[in-house]
């Protein structure tokens, strides 16, 4: 029998609290069928570490540190990346077959979102011209909740959306709190919203208060509200209740902020020259408040999305399953799909999980639903409270403390021995 | 015998995620000396709430609502206010001496820092002059650790810093997951911390990596650095390790950043029209990293200070035992006492309750001590660790969850009744 071909995961894009848990199911299921999967690698700092033939030997580290995955947030474990492969730049792709063709690599696990599904079925395509028989699955994952199609058909949410979900119900809570114990001279408290284009984040304050007791506002970009409109809402809510809490999200429209983009063209907000929460909360005290005092902002910002103990625990067990998951497509179902999340029908929540073409994924894009806005464009209906109520599950996650810390996973540097001259990143060599 | 005097009890400044913890100590102890306490009274945002004679009856109150107040964060409960009683505006003073002989209020229960121990103490005062015996008693609270002297002779440490210094703690953990994970493309994340004149709120990131592996440069106000110092600490620290998290408190000097100011004359640093975080990632993005990418900053802003599942254990029973303390004082001791917490010397953390002189306090300034400050100024040193390590206790406090989100104490709005006629705040008269 020949021996199984080796396996590369890696990561791309932003993180998530959930996205070690889904490298940890994807470790664990290859680990656990060793007539499939060979030594499994994981890419550090995701395609670029394979670029760079820099690959740890998830096969060779204790089982308790591959179980402490689950509750270590971010990327930190095994790194990602935002480093884009271009498909005009066919350097980087040959390098990555010759990579994969020096370790005996038949399996890669790439986890990310629409892009990075077009980015693993490219590579795919291209191994196969170049002779090299390997399977590519895709593992999806974005706080944005952006992966997929509008229909929910492809996936019905993307893990990690649970967790920042979570969070921004909880935060919401504490600072409608602050809010109200502190509003007859602090009485506008705007917090900006991560989610670049579509509004699924800021949207998720609303689990806060499902029942609409709080003077909450949330400003998606979507709403196509000018700052103006802004304004008057919140005065409006002012006179009403004597305070508001203002989320906003970092895309929506406020002119020019000096943006800064990232590799894949993306604006990256928080490197920007200011932020949407900033301008808002500039704006509100220049007009005036129909009230004392000053509004105030928070930017939270990566935050969001590394709290490990705001991760919801139904997203910790998705995110898992989808790894596993894609870990089983792999061996049954062979090259070109990805793994997926798909509801029940039904009032009870319930999902199961399936796979999906790479190329639909990479080909699809997805919209916050229009008519899960509300008319005014200052919230969004019940419809929305009963898609993501159940995302953000009932109890807190087990996070692990020792000496009063979080207890991370460590894992050990054992490294892939390099077979292959070293590669100039076109990013390291543009820097020059 | 006579009918017991009844109490106000009342809470001043920026909340803390243990403030009512304080307070339930106050209204159980209160509540469970019948001999000593009449009918315990909370002013709805603190001194603003005596002014307009709205008092919560917290004798009232279902025992549970009282026993979650632990872990309900900030001032939402009973509110606080920034309302300054003005020492040449007698008239503010002679209303509430007014409303207390009013309600037969022997006692008054303040929670605040400095400045609240000087307006309980002069209130005192007024209400003897005025013919009223009560008895006047502080209970400390800051996230700033600004309350008392540097020797800490008149408390160690004030409740509210354990949690705050908890959530840079785990945080600063959380965002070296995300920083490490994302290095090269996303190398530095500034992350701006609260503390307007002292540095105890930045100090606590170095909780997070106490045997410094981290690449974790901490700029306190104190540290006396340019802008320009701090981008050479950032560049060398990246020519280094790839990568940085750079804390800097909202008080570091950076020039103008269109202050706004509350009340007290304080600056409102996230009422302003940039911030300090900002101004580092711009100039740090400006003249350039000695790496890929850009620099990315988080202003976590009230969150730090409301996030109730940051706050420590420690500190959530130490808040729990000064308000207890201080009710003893008031009953034993009588008038113009705060009580506090002192550290019994030794290598093992116990501390005991005891009370000091309300004018002591109020003309006591801390300072962060010098020699906590390593002579680069970027770090504090491991004296500072041992001072403020047991402060963030071992485990996570048990906030409770009902459908998913926290279960806050909720008060019945059962208010004393008014006998006064009406009163005009002079803020209010102001904003006419």
């Amino acid at each position: 029998m020949p021996r199984p071909k080796n396996v590369v995961v890696a990561q791309s894009g932003g993180p998530t609290p959930v996205i070690n848990s889904s490298l940890r199911g994807v470790v664990e299921t290859c680990m656990a069928m060793p007539d499939v999967f060979g030594t499994v690698y994981a890419g550090l700092h995701g395609i670029e570490g394979v670029l760079k033939e820099e690959l740890i030997n998830m096969s060779a580290q204790p089982a308790e540190e591959i179980a402490l995955l689950s509750t270590t947030p971010a990327a930190g474990a095994i790194g990602t990346c935002r480093y884009k492969l271009k498909a005009h730049q066919q350097e980087d792709f040959e390098r990555v077959i010759e990579v994969f063709k020096a370790h005996d690599i038949g399996y890669f696990f790439y986890n990310g979102g629409n892009d990075s599904m077009d980015t693993a079925n490219k590579i795919a395509k291209l191994a196969h011209e170049r002779g090299l028989d390997l399977v590519a699955t895709g593992v999806p994952k974005t706080i944005d909740n952006d992966v997929g199609d509008s229909e929910f058909k492809l996936i019905d949410h993307t893990p990690g959306y649970g967790s920042v979900a979570r969070y921004w119900a909880l935060n919401i809570q504490n600072a409608n709190e602050e809010n109200r114990g502190s509003c007859p001279s602090d009485p506008v408290l705007v917090i900006q919203a991560m989610g670049r284009k579509i509004g699924y984040i800021p949207a998720a304050s609303r689990l806060a208060d499902p029942d609409r007791e709080m003077p909450l506002l949330i400003f998606m970009r979507e709403s196509g509200l000018t700052l103006e409109a802004l304004a008057d809402r919140v005065n409006d809510t002012l006179k009403l209740h004597g305070r508001a809490i203002v989320v906003v999200s970092e895309g929506f429209d406020v002119g020019d902020i000096g943006e800064r983009k990232d590799a894949f063209g993306h604006t990256m907000f928080s490197a920007s020259k200011t932020s949407v929460g900033q301008v808002v909360v500039n704006y509100l005290n220049e007009v005036g408040l129909a009230a004392r005092g000053s509004a105030r902002g928070n930017i939270p910002g990566t935050d969001q999305r590394h709290s490990m103990i705001y991760a919801s625990t139904v997203d910790l067990e998705e995110a898992y399953k989808v790894g596993q998951k894609a870990a089983l497509i792999a061996a049954e179902d062979g090259n070109g799909y990805m793994s997926t999340i798909l509801r029940q029908p039904g009032p009870i929540y319930n999902v199961y999980y399936d796979k999906v073409p790479l190329e639909l994924v990479a080909n699809s894009e997805r919209t916050f639903p229009k008519h899960w806005i509300t008319p005014d464009g200052t919230d969004v209906t019940d419809d929305f409270v009963r898609y993501a109520r159940p995302l953000i599950g009932e109890d807190w996650p087990s996070v692990p403390l020792v000496g009063g810390l979080q207890r991370f996973a460590r894992l050990k540097p054992v490294m892939a021995e390099k077979k292959l001259p070293p590669y100039e990143l076109q990013a390291v060599r543009e820097k020059k």
